[in-house]
Formats: C-alpha cells, structure tokens, sequence
C-alpha cells in the first residue's frame, strides 16, 4: 500500500456501507432515511450492493450516522455494515468536496433521535507505526461517553446511544488517522432493535 | 500488529459475518439456513450483532458460503458483511479446531445450489511484505472461475455465482496469506436476489 497522497485530516476520507432493514418494506424504509439527510457535503454513489460517500472525515461520519438513526427510528430491526478508510492509495474523484467546512448538516436533526445500538468495530492501521497505544487509548475514551466498552473475537463491541457510538467511532479514526500518516481502516456494524433484545440500553 | 503466531495456513482463521435477509421473516431465514449447515468442524460463536466461526481456512469458507446460499434459495433478498482474518494476534482459543482434518462437511449440498450473487471484496495485508502483485494476479484468477471482476471505490467487485465467487475468494485470501507471514484481512459484502435486478447474471 503506497502513502502518496497529503496527510492529515484534510485528506479525503470515505465509508462503503449498506443498510439492511430486516423487514419486507425495506426499499421504504431506505428511501425514506435517505430523504432525510442532506448529503450535499459528500460525493455519494449507491449501487445494488452498497453506497460509498466520500469527503471530508467530520461529513462522512454526520452522513452515515444520520442514515442510520433515520433508517433505525422506524422501529424496524436494521443493520449497518461498512468499512470506513482515509488514505487509500488510489484516484482523486470527489477531492473537490474537500472544500466543504466543517458545518454539519444533519447533526440538529440526528442529535434529537435516540436509537440505542449495539455495535462492533475493529481499526487496522495498514503501514508502519506503533498505533496500538492510540487505539487503546481511544477505546477507553469511547467509555467516557457514555457508552460500554467490551471486547468480542476480532472486533471491539459498544453498547449505548447510536449518536454516542458514531462519536466514538469518528474520535477513534481520526486519532488513529492523525497519529501517522497511512492508511487507516476501520470496520463498523450495527444493529438496532434486535428482537433477542439484546445490544443497547 | 504482532506476528507471534505460527505462521501458513495451518494457523487458526476466522469470520465475524452478519446475515441480513431484508424480510419480515428474517429469524426464520436465519434459523432456517442455520438448520441446513454443518458447522462440526468449526468453532461457532452467534450474539446478536453477528457470528463469529473460527477453525480451518476451509471450513470457514465452506460454512460461510452454505449458509449465504441456504439463506438466499428462499429468493428473499438477503445480504451477507463479514471479515475474514487470519494471523490476529490473540487468545487461542478455538485452535482445537485445526486438528479437523480439510474434508468439506457442506460442499455436496452447496455445489447443487444455483445463486447469481453481488460482491464487493477488499484485501488488507497488514505488515511489512509487498503483497500487492500477488493480489492483483490472484484478482485475475478468480476471473478464471467465470465471475465477472471490475473495480469500484475501496472494493473489487465480483458477479457471478455464489460458489464460484466463494471459491475465488478463499483463493485470494489463501495466496495473499501464503505469499507472507503476518496478518490478512478481507472485508466481503454479498447481495443475493436484489430488487433492483443488478448483480449476478
């Protein structure tokens, strides 16, 4: 994995995600999350298997929270997976939504929706680096939010508020991000309203 | 990263996977698919985010992909995220499961299962080695299976059967570990029976 691109957290950061609502109305119940945000700070492509946005690390993470929690406070068991990254060697299509500020634009309405989630995620810092440290400190950091902290095989398990989660899970990346300057991925899924009842609070 | 675990593909790999049929019906699905497979030869852990199986690189390609294609005969729309990994640094436990010898429990069943299937795959090798050459003609080989392979943001994107994309995967996750020592990660998302009449043949 080649580093040619600019550091820091201005660099162009990304998520491929899905939605998956478990239930037969769940072209309604995507659509209509979709509807919600306001995805102009973002490049975004949706195809049959997954959506990527792509942009400035603060957006992509105000986008896929508000997807989520829109998608989620239908009450239907919905899952997220995807796979966020900044760094990765490749082209430079959507670099102009780098110029977008930090202002973001679904957060007053996200912030109003409590959706408590159970969620695992796992950090791979590709390149050199000791970032370890960084990581285990960030994961004690997500505590202080509110939210509770395990461990599970190959992932680490939060339980708690769905706004609360997606905060953790944007601190973590982008300090792992600005510890080096690589390659950083991060795995992340979600499940709201399971009827095992457990996950969240 | 640490690399303290011995190393070819005798070592103990894994998969934390959801499976998400976009249905009412979604336990059924589920439990349904579960019923049908064998998962003697692997260690199986299920919470209710997702399930984690750990063991032998066959198996835990033969499980996964009898229980994606178990699901997806329903013709509902169901989705698989999973990560497989191998090389993690971490417990043990589960290594019993290396004594199993490589005969596949599931494959008779699966093979007769026809299901146009959707991915999208991304590899990452983490540590030092140049593993890319190895990824990119591994990439050409699974076109060899007669999937269809393209390029997306962040992914390759296969189109083909689910076997055979199965197939191609445990190929290219198999090379990239061999062709070093250290720890291999490959994040797959599956669609099968999508509405949007996209993905497979």
């Amino acid at each position: 994995m080649s580093n040619q691109q600019a550091c820091g957290t201005s660099q162009i950061a990304g998520c491929r995600f899905s939605v998956h609502p478990m239930t037969d109305d769940f072209v309604n119940v995507i659509l209509g999350a979709l509807e919600e945000v306001d995805t102009s700070k973002v490049w975004m492509e949706t195809d049959d298997v997954s959506t990527c946005v792509r942009g400035r690390i603060s957006h992509i993470f105000d986008v896929t929270n508000a997807i989520f929690v829109h998608a989620a406070k239908t009450g239907k068991h919905v899952a997220f997976s995807g796979t966020f990254s900044i760094g990765c060697p490749g082209d430079t299509e959507g670099d102009v939504y780098l110029a977008e500020d930090d202002v973001r634009l679904n957060e007053d309405v996200t912030k109003t929706i409590e959706q408590p989630t159970a969620c695992q995620f796992a950090l791979y810092p590709m390149g050199d680096g000791d970032y370890m440290d960084v990581i285990y400190h960030q994961v004690q950091e997500i505590a202080k939010l509110g939210v509770d902290v395990s461990s599970v095989h190959y992932a680490t398990r939060l339980d708690g508020e769905a706004n609360d989660i997606f905060k953790g899970l944007e601190q973590v990346f982008t300090k792992t991000k600005e510890s080096g300057c690589s390659h950083t991925v991060m795995t992340v899924s979600l499940s709201a309203n399971s009827p095992s009842h457990k996950g969240g609070k």
